[in-house]
């Protein structure tokens, strides 16, 4: 069927293929019926597969160039999270119309975000549909040394990379009419806000750094309480958050919304922060490991026998997710 | 975004996750931010990407046993092509509601495909969103035997394997009205050109048969015509193909659709045959190797040097594609 209804394959892939990278280990990229790859000895291969779609993923009106980076970023947080070192990845877009303009600003996005990381892109393909974008990003990591979810011990801290709660603070700006997502703000804050949501950072770098210090890790795309949750089930263990330790929005505070953010910190998704534990004997060098890679770290709270992910202020239990997670998808 | 609407995400990835089947070279499967996977020392991993949209390359009412099956088939037959012994893959399932039913019926298809091939799910996710499925298949080829598009040859033999054709003769019944894509056909013949459709046969264990033998090879899913092209563009030389020699279809001369089948085949994708090209010397290689792995394969022409493909028959040039190929596509 696709015979007659495809887009300009050929034309759109060349306009993609030309901006991908060069690595030495790739044996033959984009063009034959597979990319052939060469592998380093003595590595494991770390895979992981993430969906974007137009209007559930990010808003519609969402700059093509945002939409590029975010597709991948959003991959490579799974990789951070792993301790990897990304390496290939493929992509398959599926676009409502073939517009020549639209994938180079797309293009551009990836690109950048791919470049800066050393990744290339070695496969996939362009389908008419729905705006829709599939990534799955491989890396490597020498073998036994991955992050994992399931080596969280009771007495480990709880750390946290950046400041959760910002993306989703832009989001909810975005839906109350507050902020466009789809040009700069002239509010420095708001701006600031609005490149959380639109161009996350992946700690790729803090991930690799965290290698034989960190006990467990995992990427905070679904809200800290949620994505804290699976370290808990996995390693099954509980944990215990402090509220006056969590990382405080400066952008928020300037801009007068604090009370907003605090609303949203534990919850919101989309900040593609490192949340991990590590043993406290550790904790200068975790402090050492985030300051060599320029990223913030702050110890938010500490790991217990038990089970489930428990916030809490002076007072007492603020919030408290169950032992399998928060489920934030009911059917 | 992702946490107001998505799917009851956590209920399908079990559902799923529960099907898949169990490698000795997977560390840590789903579950985690990313699967950990042990490649074979010495091997080149090969890697491709494919997404179908329902109503691009699927009829709407295709059964999701069938979608399943397809959805798996179009990546693993690139991996034939490259002669790859599959390994692992990710699904990114796209679904408009959360239906337990309709989930368990595409697993059904697709693990079907997948346990006679030993190719493990490791990742993906699932998403609200317009049908579509993104699949990346991973393989392994012992470094340097990989089948290419490049290696064609003047002298060499232009083979294919089974009948290309019959699937683009049934998506044409069923835009006719003539076949039911939905259900199994009461017609012997017409069920046979159904199933060439509904659930193709990637021609896995005749790629690794062909290694050390084929100088090059293709996945046959644009047409033939077209996907020869590819061979001739990346290796610089031409194809001859014999019109009487083309295979032909004992359930389209059974059923009466003989000139239908005949209008198709050099051009009707879908059908995810092989088509390779091998020394003139190695012929009784290619034929006792296809045998082994009980495939039909028929030689169909030559190479030769200039470019282009040309189909003869004995008056002269039926039809002909250009250097780079058919391109199928106007935008």
């Amino acid at each position: 069927m696709g015979v007659e209804v495809s887009l300009d394959e050929f034309g759109l892939i060349e306009r993609i293929r030309r901006r991908t990278g060069a690595r030495a280990d790739i044996a033959l990229g984009i063009g034959d019926d597979a990319a052939l790859l060469q592998p380093q000895p003595g590595q494991q291969l770390v895979v992981t597969a993430d969906t974007l779609n137009a209007g559930v993923h990010f808003p519609q009106q969402t700059p093509a160039a945002d939409i590029g980076w975010k597709t991948l970023a959003v991959n490579l947080s799974d990789l951070a999270a792993m301790g990897a070192q990304p390496s290939w990845c493929t992509l398959s877009l599926s676009l409502p119309d073939a517009s020549p303009g639209w994938v180079d600003a797309f293009a551009e996005g990836f690109f950048a975000l791919a470049d800066a990381h050393g990744i290339a892109l070695i496969g996939g393909d362009t389908t008419r549909g729905p705006l829709s974008l599939s990534v799955t990003a491989m890396g490597q990591v020498p073998a036994g040394t991955a992050l994992r979810r399931d080596g969280a011990r009771a007495g480990d801290d709880i750390w946290v990379t950046g400041v959760p709660g910002e993306a989703g603070l832009a989001l909810a700006f975005w839906q109350q009419g507050l902020l466009d997502v789809s040009r700069p703000a002239h509010d420095a804050a708001m701006e600031q806000l609005r490149l959380r949501l639109a161009r996350p950072t992946p700690r790729v770098q803090a991930g690799l750094a965290l290698r034989g210090i960190a006990s467990a890790a995992v990427d905070v795309s679904d809200g800290l309480l949620a994505d804290l949750g699976h370290i808990c089930a996995r390693s099954q263990v509980a944990a215990e958050l402090l509220e006056r330790a969590l990382p405080v929005s400066t952008a928020a505070v300037v801009g007068g919304h604090e009370a907003a953010f605090r609303a949203h910190r534990a919850t919101a998704g989309d900040d593609y922060e490192l949340c991990f534990t590590a043993p406290a004997a550790l904790r200068e060098q975790v402090r050492e490991s985030m300051s060599c890679v320029a990223v913030r770290a702050t110890r938010i709270g500490y790991i217990r026998d038990g089970s489930g992910v428990h916030l809490r202020n002076e007072e007492g239990v603020l919030q408290s997710a169950g032992k399998s997670g928060f489920n934030h998808f009911p059917g």
